[in-house]
């Protein structure tokens, strides 16, 4: 693909903003928002401001769609009770390093950051993560900071419990007590970097949709409906809130507004931990700064946020209340960002007065690591100023248990998707889905309904090309005789109409990939089964394949002049249905294994021209070499394209040789009709039977012998053809189960 | 497509820097490189840094492989010569806002960066430039800065002469003379936000392919080398010069250093004055601070550089001598980056002593531009203040004339491409390319071979594609009989098989595209004709050609059995050659008018199934209704099919149905074979001819009849399909013509 990888995003991002004219305006405004609102600055207890965002919005709350907003003091002051402190003592990590097999455009890698640029030594492990400790706590941004490759990626993986623990070294501790993952995965949220979101649903429908996910079934849609407003108020989104999130072929939110909303998702239940890997990155600093804003509000609202960062602006700085730098796995600084000069001046190499202080410390760490030394030096100082600068100790006496915590944190409106009732066993009071089987086929399948809805286009794209394939047929194959030139046109019609539908489903496959990507998002904090998933997709293709099928088996059925009249019609119309049926199901699953468009596109118009190749119309089931009748059997494309030949010829009454036409495939075909009708008569008496002009010599299963097809009957085909799409639909499902495993081993 | 336009810049390029276990070392070491050097500050003449540059680097001088290096001192000191100034007064630009009709993914926008956000009157006419005046001189960087859609990147397009004359207004002039076209174009470079590289080709390969294109034919290839060598310097890429560019599939360096190579290919004949649109997007703020630095030196090399840049780091703007900032198409501030804060404090809106300067202007800026009044307080404050502090003028008096001035700078070393006698009418001195056709066919060859050869896996992929369908091909149609079945199975096999090569000609779409986009940055600025690139990409995918059409000749000729012995074979060989050459052209040409991969595919997916349809085996030509018929004749895979089968079946000694074989496509073929004989017995009574069993009844010319390939002959069909590829060549270099049009209307 031509721009590499590195100089595009920026340019997309102008590019795409160049389609928006509105933009820069509206844009403006929030900053106003987001610049003026502060100045109000009144002061309001903890409790009042959780009760604002969770519990107690009455379903007819005016106040709900007032902006959210608190103080704006840096040094955030916990109310009475204990906060939440999250603490990670000497982790450690690290990984071998295998050669690379498989090419790097075949499996997409989700949004992992990065691992290179790290140590590495002889026997090819290179250490992730060295021997990190620190300490998050509630109402503070920390931020992990270092160059690409650093580790900043591994250590919120790592936080976040997204490397499996027999890999990961070093103890994580939420208020003293070790972590359950389930718990973890219920009181937190991890934001990827990607914005993966239906583009032609609204950022209130996003949200929407969001909750009824995640916030239990009990919580009544009025009260939903207040978070969403409340959390769009949070996020500084109420002017975009109507607008449509957008992608290359629609206008809608700007880039900033698009990583708010995926932000938004996926703290809809107001965790009390929240992990963001970049968050502001591809985004100009105006929007990166409203994004950090945001996350300092979350906080503020009683959260740890912990987020990675490249390389934060001099206002983003002031937000952040704790900064780890990171080089090659190992903690370089850990502190208050205030403390960065006095840092840098006691180990001798004061920042300069009008110097950026992180753009200086980073850059003189990216130096030192050219060095022969590295930064082993500054690894050592930093040690040695932690310990004479401790952070002002948290009293271990008077903590509460992080049980009594958390219940605590829910009873003032945290944790929205939490049961109230935490008992001694936290963790299986939690139900892991909000929402029983069938609710959430339905809500995935209205949301999937509302998007494409909008965007009639994709739709369009393929029932034109449908509609044009079969007029092109229709015509080409106008009117079919029964002569055995005809018969051999309609089995060639056939082998064509059926591909036809097989490659009208490969169109669909960004489409697929796109919601493949939503999906493995939405799976790894447990919005819905894996199962629902699958089902409302199968579920959801149904109607407008029907149209498809449809559509394309009126237009050729008369055109053509298929047998059977309208019993023919239903069968071949339903055969249409079912190979679009298995077509899809069989791009869906493909696309659920293989993550590259145009790798996807590739691999299954190969296989479909595989398919027709062994379906038996070039090559009869007879005359196929036997070390390949399995590939015959496993073309999807056979059975419909037997299923329709039985339906046509399968008539007893139709006649498509009949007397003298018996010469018009041999040799004799030129000779004239008197000598041919003589002939007849001659053969008749060799045969001893006696064969006039009207005899009929080829009936419609001769021609069913000849081609073969006449091993399964057509309602086994049918069930078969079905079936097929139901296989690869449990296909697909193992596909997700098994790539969308989201821990790092 | 997945991710969104805004999100994946950043995780891009983190991914790809993952893929770079070496990158943070190497770009240290540049680091360093950078900050250490000056300390060096050793003060030399202009003349003398120039020389260095261009002119006088002896064959073998050793001198050249130091870094080039020059004063720090922002405060440039031009020698007694009056330097370049390039001035532009009231210049403005718009447009007509038509809705589009095309979308936007079909046809890709040549990095013409934005035009959106821009004032938009009620009749439709969109202000993207009003009334910018400003002035640059040699030796210092000039920075335009502003939101996404203030018209930055239209501003540098002016000044590079990108918009047609027509539309633009207002005045541009150097050294106080109207530049012509043809002139500017000389003496200039413009960057594209871009970076088209060949990956496999090294930063020096690059370069030096770069001065084969652009320095005159009459420089030894050793002061080339030279150039290159110093260029290398000049742009930090020293410890970078062996690495090749790299892709996704492959390591490379940089970002920072690949936007370097970029900015490096377009000034290897060092030109007076330098346009870049955004040349650190994308980058971090250690690369983004080393490519300025990188323009700093260019510019004090005796170059006016003017670049847009969103948003520039305090380091960056350390490096800027003077700044333009546009909002909507206006001027709001214009002057040295010193000055800004005593611009913002007179106006009553001063800067935060803490804040960065610039974040704090653009965000104020932005601010405004939500208010009703927008900025255009702002701009007239600016014009009072222009009057205020003019610039130290010009002093038109002893200013000599361009064409003395541009003879100066090319005695000096500068515009190494440029003829070194600048008679009176200086535009016509300059030749439009630096070599003569065929050493442009040449060297396009040279570098189109060397990038391909490092990447074998890409003609792999083809390869493996053709041999698979080789191999499945052979075995299924394994030893073909002469009955009439083999007869049917003959025809499936060439059908199948000419389709395949046109197929597999689709796989290299992406490999099109990207040398597309190389081919109109390049030609943008005459580095060759547009022909040679057309004949040379054709000549170069011969071989390629030639070894698939071998090994897919070989493999399936004797084992499916095909006719003619050794003639048979070369002409097999030869027709599978001319399919893919007339694929190959297809393809190109598609390549050449749909700039989106997945939709380049996907039509010739599309266009390819229907020339199968059409190419006469599914229905033969006499069937097809006459009003399709011209589709018939329009297939391109009809003429080779049509040609292999005339092959296959022009043998008159061969024979394919003979005595009772007559029998086998009648319904009387399970009659046995003694009452066959009778049969033809009384048959033969009847014609009153004698037919015995071993009598001929179908050759091959029957069999032609009956295909209905019997309107033109093979030769023919040869020389047509060989044809169809130079239409299609012919039609892709019209497409290049109308599509590389880099000029705004």
């Amino acid at each position: 693909m031509p721009g590499g990888g590195s100089g595009g995003g920026e340019g997309d991002n102008l590019s795409m903003a160049s389609d928006l004219p509105f933009l820069g305006p509206r844009e403006a405004t929030e900053l106003q928002e987001f610049s003026r609102k502060p100045k109000r600055n009144v002061s309001r207890t903890l409790g009042e401001l959780l009760q604002r965002v969770g519990d107690s919005t009455g379903d007819n709350n005016p106040a709900s769609h007032q902006v959210f907003e608190v103080d704006h003091d840096p040094v955030y002051q916990p109310a009475a009770y204990m906060p939440f402190v999250l603490s990670f003592h000497n982790l450690t990590y690290s990984i071998k390093v295998r050669r690379k097999i498989i090419p790097s455009c075949f499996w997409r890698t989700v949004a992992h950051g990065s691992s290179g640029n790290v140590m590495e030594d002889k026997s090819g492990v290179k250490v992730l993560l060295n021997n990190i400790s620190g300490e998050a706590r509630e109402g503070e941004i920390m931020a992990v900071l270092g160059a690409s490759g650093s580790g900043k990626s591994t250590l919120i993986d790592a936080l976040a419990d997204r490397i499996s623990s027999e890999s990961l070294k070093g103890i994580i501790t939420l208020n003293g007590e070790i972590l359950e993952s389930k718990l973890l995965k219920v009181i937190s949220a991890y934001v990827m970097q990607d914005d993966l979101l239906f583009p032609m649903l609204t950022v209130e429908e996003t949200l929407m949709f969001s909750a009824e996910f995640r916030l239990p079934r009990t919580m009544s849609r009025s009260r939903k409906k207040a978070r969403v407003q409340a959390l769009i108020d949070q996020l500084g989104l109420r002017t975009a809130a109507k607008t449509v999130i957008g992608d290359e072929g629609h206008r809608g939110v700007s880039g900033g507004e698009r990583r708010r909303v995926s932000i938004g998702t996926d703290i809809i239940h107001d965790p009390i931990m929240l992990f963001l890997d970049e968050p502001t990155s591809g985004l100009d600093s105006t929007s990166a700064y409203m994004v950090v804003k945001v996350l300092q509000r979350i906080a503020q609202s009683g959260s740890i946020v912990i987020m990675s960062i490249h390389q934060p602006s001099y206002r983003i700085l002031s937000l952040l209340d704790r900064l780890i730098i990171l080089s090659r796995g190992q903690t370089v600084f850990s502190g208050s960002p205030v403390t960065l000069p006095e840092f840098f001046a006691e180990y001798g190499y004061p920042i300069p007065a009008n110097e950026d202080r992180t753009e200086f410390s980073l850059d003189y760490i990216r130096e030192l690591e050219g060095t022969p030394g590295g930064t082993k030096s500054l690894v050592d100082f930093n040690k040695s100023w932690q310990m004479k600068n401790p952070r002002i100790s948290h009293t271990n006496g008077t903590r509460r248990s992080l049980k009594d915590a958390i219940s605590a944190s829910i009873s003032m409106g945290k944790l929205v998707s939490g049961s109230s009732n935490v008992d001694s066993n936290l963790s299986s009071s939690v139900p892991i889905f909000a929402n029983p089987f069938w609710i959430e086929v339905l809500v995935i399948a209205k949301r999937s309904f509302t998007n494409s809805k909008r965007a009639p286009e994709l739709f369009g794209v393929r029932f034109g090309a449908v509609l044009v394939t079969g007029i092109i047929l229709a015509t080409i194959f106008w009117k079919l005789d029964n002569t055995p030139k005809g018969v051999q046109e309609r089995l060639g019609f056939f082998a064509f109409a059926m591909s036809t539908t097989f490659y009208t489903c490969a169109e669909a496959i960004p489409v697929f990939l796109l919601q493949r990507y939503i999906f493995v998002r939405e799976t790894s904090y447990n919005a819905y089964r894996r199962s629902s998933y699958v089902v409302s997709h199968a579920l959801m293709s149904i109607p407008s394949l029907l149209v498809l099928s449809l559509a394309f088996a009126v237009i050729t059925y008369w055109s053509v002049g298929l047998a059977g009249g309208t019993s023919g019609f239903l069968f071949f119309l339903i055969f249409i249905f079912a190979s679009f049926w298995a077509g899809s199901s069989f791009v869906t699953f493909l696309s659920g294994v293989i993550f590259n468009v145009m790798m996807a596109y590739t691999v299954v118009v190969a296989i479909l021209a595989y398919f027709v190749l062994f379906s038996g119309f070039f090559i009869t089931r007879d005359r196929i070499p036997n070390y390949w009748i399995w590939f015959h059997y496993l073309s999807l494309v056979k059975y419909p394209f037997q299923g329709v030949l039985q339906n046509e010829f399968d008539d007893p009454s139709k006649c498509f040789v009949r007397g003298i036409q018996v010469f018009d495939s041999s040799p004799l075909r030129a000779v004239p009709d008197e000598i041919k009708l003589k002939l007849l008569k001659s053969m008749s008496k060799t045969l001893g039977m006696n064969i006039t002009s009207s005899t009929c010599l080829t009936t419609g299963s001769d021609i069913l012998k000849q081609s073969g097809v006449t091993d399964i009957d057509k309602w086994s085909c049918l069930w078969i053809t079905v079936a097929l799409g139901f296989l690869f639909r449990i296909l697909f499902y193992f596909a997700l189960l098994i790539g969308s495993k989201n821990k790092r081993k």
